[in-house]
């Protein structure tokens, strides 16, 4: 099998772009302020583990026509510069006194109309990444222009992804699901869950994955308590469940799904609540097929889960996933997204035990013409044994 | 040797609060508002990896007076509860309709006079970490009470580390010192960059590191084009020279530094300037007392890597460290922030070549309080060889 292939067409970047520019139009607005990583990378290419740092803060103006302009720190200009961005604005950052505000707001003033509207993101899941000193410096600096929100434009677009995007995304799964194979290597009764951590994220990376920005994950008798806690030191114990749930990067795309192992035989409850969420999980994505909504695969899970409508407290039953671990939409009773070929979910159903504790499992999905695709690779009923 | 100990004493968490409301005090202000991770982390001990996911908001009000008090999604009701923090109040989310809004508002409301004005974060390296749209709707439900600007509060609060933040930063340099000095088992002529980042991580892993959020490198002939791309398959060729940088992490804090390898025997160029760097961060080193400025700091390397004050293309020479991968100060020409025992910085020089290439040379230190002393075991001048 041929490797898949990193990056993509300038043609894909072209599109989005595009794409982006005719719901500007209809929103009657005269650019996009871009501000986070996944947006900045979405309609530029621009991939790099540097957002880690706090320090600098990264523009990108995407006009009313034509290609986006960035407006960058100098030490970005050289990675900037070979993505299909020609427009590159630079400061050397930081700058105590003017941290990119003069140039971001000179760029607003010279691409769009004196009485333009500028959209950024202001909803769910979004935040503006920079001080809100300068955001504030920024719209004093616009000459009657407005900031207002962007109505989710690139929301929706990176809603439905590209056959690029979803081999991204399955190229990642499958690392993980072959990393997910060689558990019993570094699990067993006695072993520290911190160190456990530590190896399943090395077999991560040995199997193919660029980095590993998530792995969550518990440890405890017949379940769990919760699913984002850091590992302790404390060692596997029989009768223990071991969850692993990670979201590793392949090429800037992320899967995101979990699998339980029971450290010797599972007792009958813990197993039989891991049939009924893989019931829920099968459940779901036999009814995933364009036309449904989101809402109707949640209604479909929570009826097998949690036939008592109990409190839920992961608040879903699964989210959207592409260049970041979650995204919009999030898989509960009051989202009534329209499913559509393209679109990448996980299905995530968790059950409440009798002893307080919980047990949760994922999958990966794509929708396909006719129905979904399995981007994990589907656990069955049977709980894994360490 | 025995382990550091995780997590932190309640009493430090008490100290940082009272210190804050010190402050608070000093500057009118009746609580702060924290929305980003290391400021939840740094009053609580709220510890998880979870941030990957930017779905759900999650914000620490810390009053005038008495402990933080926690308004969270209630998926982190479990792990925030094993914190010090024992007000905690929790919504279902995510809430398409009122994400955590009302709640906030409510207890800014509850634990602030009518006139109250109420402190964020606001200034460089710092954003606030909810979608913009929430932010407005929680200051119109504010009745008279305003957000403004904390002055940097927590910001100067993380600058000045204790003893148990120095150990846990010290802990994570000394794992990226062994995972550099077994560099050769993983990277030799040939070898492609993608391969050599995947097995430094693991070997970063290996040795200890709890995750490694941030890893950026190079590989090219004698020199590098930037510090911030992500490896290609491109193999490692004679001549070049290969620069890791690895920010990993232990029990929530990070190291930040990088080693150069030559494939086999540098060129004299390359090694001289190697060279110039090892003395720009040693005069640097035994400038850093109590006392000295950050500026001082930055003219001290500059002379020796910048004698003809090229432009500089990273904008600074080193930077805090900690909680995040690089915190407050810069150290830049403008910063004039006097040297206090505790604080940790990186001292990171680069130096142009004439090829249009840099090369990058990073330690870590920690002032004392009759010099510095280093965290990174200190690289000497002459190159490593892979």
């Amino acid at each position: 099998m041929l490797a898949p292939v990193r990056g993509f067409a300038k043609a894909e970047y072209y599109m989005r772009t595009q794409l982006a520019q005719t719901k500007m139009a209809k929103r009657g607005l005269s650019a996009l302020l871009l501000t986070t990583e996944p947006e900045v990378r979405y309609y530029t290419g621009f991939l790099t583990r540097f957002w880690e740092s706090p320090t600098r803060p990264w523009f990108v103006v995407v006009p009313a026509i034509g290609a986006p302009i960035a407006i960058i720190p100098s030490i970005g200009a050289h990675l900037m510069g070979q993505t299909w961005i020609k427009d590159i604005r630079t400061w050397q950052a930081p700058d105590y006194d003017n941290d990119g505000i003069t140039l971001l707001a000179q760029t607003l003033r010279e691409v769009t109309p004196s009485n333009g509207k500028i959209g950024l993101a202001d909803e769910m899941e979004s935040h503006v990444h920079m001080p809100l000193a300068s955001l504030r410096a920024i719209e004093a600096l616009l000459d009657g222009r407005v900031l207002i929100g962007d109505g989710g434009i690139t929301r929706d677009l990176r809603l439905v992804k590209s056959e690029a995007e979803i081999t991204k995304i399955h190229t990642a799964a499958k690392i993980a699901d072959r990393a997910f194979n060689r558990v019993s290597e570094i699990a067993c009764e006695g072993e520290p869950l911190s160190k456990i951590f530590r190896n399943f994220q090395a077999l991560c990376l040995n199997e193919g994955a660029d980095w590993v920005p998530y792995l969550a994950g518990a440890a405890d008798r017949g379940g769990y308590n919760d699913v984002i806690s850091p590992a302790t030191d404390a060692p596997l114990l029989q009768g223990d469940v071991l969850m692993l749930d990670t979201g590793l990067i392949w090429d800037g795309y992320f899967c995101d799904f979990d699998r339980n192992f029971s450290v010797n035989k599972p007792n009958e409850v813990t197993q039989t609540a891991h049939s009924k969420l893989i019931d829920a999980t099968q459940a779901a994505f036999e009814l995933a097929k364009p036309g449904a909504l989101i809402s109707e695969l949640f209604h479909t899970m929570n009826k097998v889960i949690n036939p008592r409508g109990d409190t839920m407290e992961a608040g879903r039953l699964g989210h959207g996933l592409g260049m970041q671990l979650t995204e919009w939409p999030s898989i509960i009773a009051r989202d009534h997204t329209v499913l559509f070929e393209g679109m990448v979910l996980t299905l995530e159903p968790s059950v409440n035990l009798m002893n307080g504790k919980i047990l949760v499992h994922e999958e990966n999905i794509v929708i396909r013409e006719n129905g979904a695709e399995y981007l994990s690779e589907p656990q069955n009923d049977k709980m894994r044994i360490v």
